[in-house]
């Protein structure tokens, strides 16, 4: 993965109908282009596909990052969930990347789990908010990420240990920013508007840069971070970007656990996956067998190559193949879906698999892990010398 | 105390420069008149001062607390300080009252300190705030409440075990509301703007009526409490309101701890204290003896009549012999302040007597007595029916 050619824009690599060029200029990020792209794969000595194909494609202070990095000084990744139901594969991707990146750059990694913002965003009872979250971080812990230096943490529980620096945190966003960036009104509740400041917090749970992989979308709300930090006397918060993952239904779609026609469940079993795939898997073949022969694939709209390309099928070659023979008719939307089952249920499978033997691994993540301990038996109260 | 004429306006029962009655109408709150008065008394088993003389002088709900109290069922005392400073006479004048109704009811009192809004609503630092709890705190234990019965707690401490409940409140309060009751703005940072939430927090924090001793201007701020309480399956507060302490140097002012001239502080020592009256206590006698002669004080505006009246000078017939010599030109401003001096002398040394002592009084408020372990031991999640 040297040559230079392999990231350009080609046939196959496709991106539907999203102009992603345009988000990075109307969000002031920076592309990741083939300098960075090289920095972050020499850095971390292995390539990852989201990068490779470009999935992962915007940043902000990656530069400072990787330049920090080489001087010895490490960093912190910050990402969470919102535990309002069952988790589906798009809600996991970004939880594997971030794995990738803790593994290649070992560091730490704080999880958030908004068990307070779900009750003020959707009125959803306690009840059901602790059953989603006990299922999600099963699922998060399943993803493996190093239990001692990991630390899922549900924002209810935890609140003792952090509330002094959300005081603080707090003390420093007024209510037209938050507004402003999130969109606040009259009728919206005061946690909700009390929200950034608790979603900031994990940003200085130590005094280094803090690392936030996120789909491109999420970047205004981490403006309020970047204009409060320096005044805290910590970091400006770096971000790493991906694209959007279509719904199984289409790409105007968004994937949702409460529509599971859109997309695939952690917990999908093969035939499940098998069945949504063949049933519901967006295609941009012809209508006809005789017009896909003619016209072959639009690569652009089509789920299956989408989610082959940007997530699952890690050989170039298999990929460019596929790309080729799709795109021109040669090869029919059963014959790719065929690929995308076998990629989906290897993916799921193998995290199914892991997810068995997760409640070790989730007690040390939030507990009993060396991270964890640390975390528990101190109070952030926002003292950058400290 | 049963004779009746005792509560009628009489010429040394006179109010200042405030409407009293006019702020009732406005806040809609009701006026306690010789019945619920007596009614009042007749529970406790004692008169008050406070009573006697009408400075409490309004309320909500009081009738459904004795009510609720004649057929055994009992109610909670909630009250809190706000640690900006050294604490002064008008301060600790409302935790003697709420101290007098625990021991006349014995029934538990939760004590907020806000170290949390201090910060919000004068960008004040930790470290100051914390040094004026700590000194806040030991005065009001030296109030002498039940050790047993009484919880001190700081915001910022207790809130690992309060905040699923000060969850639910915020997503009971909208921007709008807040907004109408505290005047919050779009300046307002979001940590003043939830605040409200974490004010009410206490009045749930027993299924039982909670009734708040404060002064009549601080009324509407529990409005929103009174809109919620129901909706999560608890009362709605009750309240007991006093009128306004004059600060030393004249009605129109407020008492502050940082203009040392308005205000007798706790720690003031007897000679600070003589010095303060003879010097800046506000008198409406005349401005010459001749004059003085002539037209007597005008009692309405006279700081020393209007503390010994309010405050401080349990014996009826003396302070209606002062009345009648003082605003008839008898008595000088001079003789008025020796009888101030003494009794605020006689008021504070005791205080400052219980404080020497004081330590272990606030280890078992805020850790080691009864009620305060058992709150150190739940959480507050607000399920009425737990």
């Amino acid at each position: 993965m040297t040559d230079k050619e392999e990231y350009e824009v080609t046939p196959w690599d496709v991106e539907g109908n999203v102009n992603y060029n345009e988000l990075i200029e109307k969000f002031g990020t920076e592309r990741i282009d083939d300098e960075i792209r090289e920095k972050i794969i020499e850095a971390a000595g292995e390539d990852h596909l989201y990068l490779r194909r470009d999935f992962i494609y915007s940043h902000r202070d990656m530069d400072k990052i990787l330049e920090d990095y080489e001087e010895g000084e490490d960093f912190f990744l910050y990402t969470g969930i919102g535990p309002s139901g069952k988790m589906h594969i798009g809600h996991v991707i970004s939880f594997y990347f971030t794995k990738w990146l803790q593994k290649a750059f070992d560091v730490n990694v704080y999880i958030q789990v908004t068990d307070d913002e779900k009750h003020w965003d959707r009125d959803m009872s306690f009840e059901e908010i602790d059953k989603n979250a006990k299922q999600n971080i099963r699922e998060i812990a399943a993803v493996g990420f190093d239990p001692d230096k990991t630390f899922i943490f549900r924002n209810r529980e935890y609140m003792g240990n952090m509330y002094d620096g959300v005081v603080k945190v707090a003390g420093k966003i007024n209510n037209s920013t938050a507004s402003a960036v999130f969109g606040f009104e009259g009728s919206t509740n005061i946690g909700m508007n009390f929200w950034p400041a608790i979603q900031c917090m994990p940003t200085f749970f130590e005094n280094k840069r803090c690392l936030i992989p996120a789909a491109i979308d999420q970047d205004p709300y981490w403006r309020i971070q970047r204009d409060i930090a320096e005044k805290l006397g910590y970091y400006k918060t770096a971000a790493i970007h991906s694209k959007f993952i279509p719904a199984l239904t289409g790409p105007d779609g968004k994937m949702s656990s409460s529509k599971p026609k859109t997309a695939i469940m952690l917990d999908d079993s093969p035939e499940e996956i098998e069945k949504k795939v063949k049933q519901n898997a967006f295609s941009g073949g012809g209508t006809t067998l005789e017009e896909h022969r003619e016209k072959g694939a639009d690569l652009s709209v089509d789920v299956s190559y989408q989610w082959l390309h940007n997530l699952l099928l890690e050989d170039d070659e298999q990929l460019e193949k596929i790309a080729r023979e799709y795109s021109s008719g040669e090869m029919l939307t059963g014959e790719i879906k065929e690929i995308l089952i076998e990629e989906l249920q290897e993916f799921i499978g193998a995290h199914q698999e892991r997810k068995e033997n997760a409640d070790e691994l989730v007690q040390q993540m939030m507990y009993d892990g060396d991270l964890a301990q640390e975390m528990w038996d101190k109070k952030i109260d926002l003292e950058p010398g400290k």
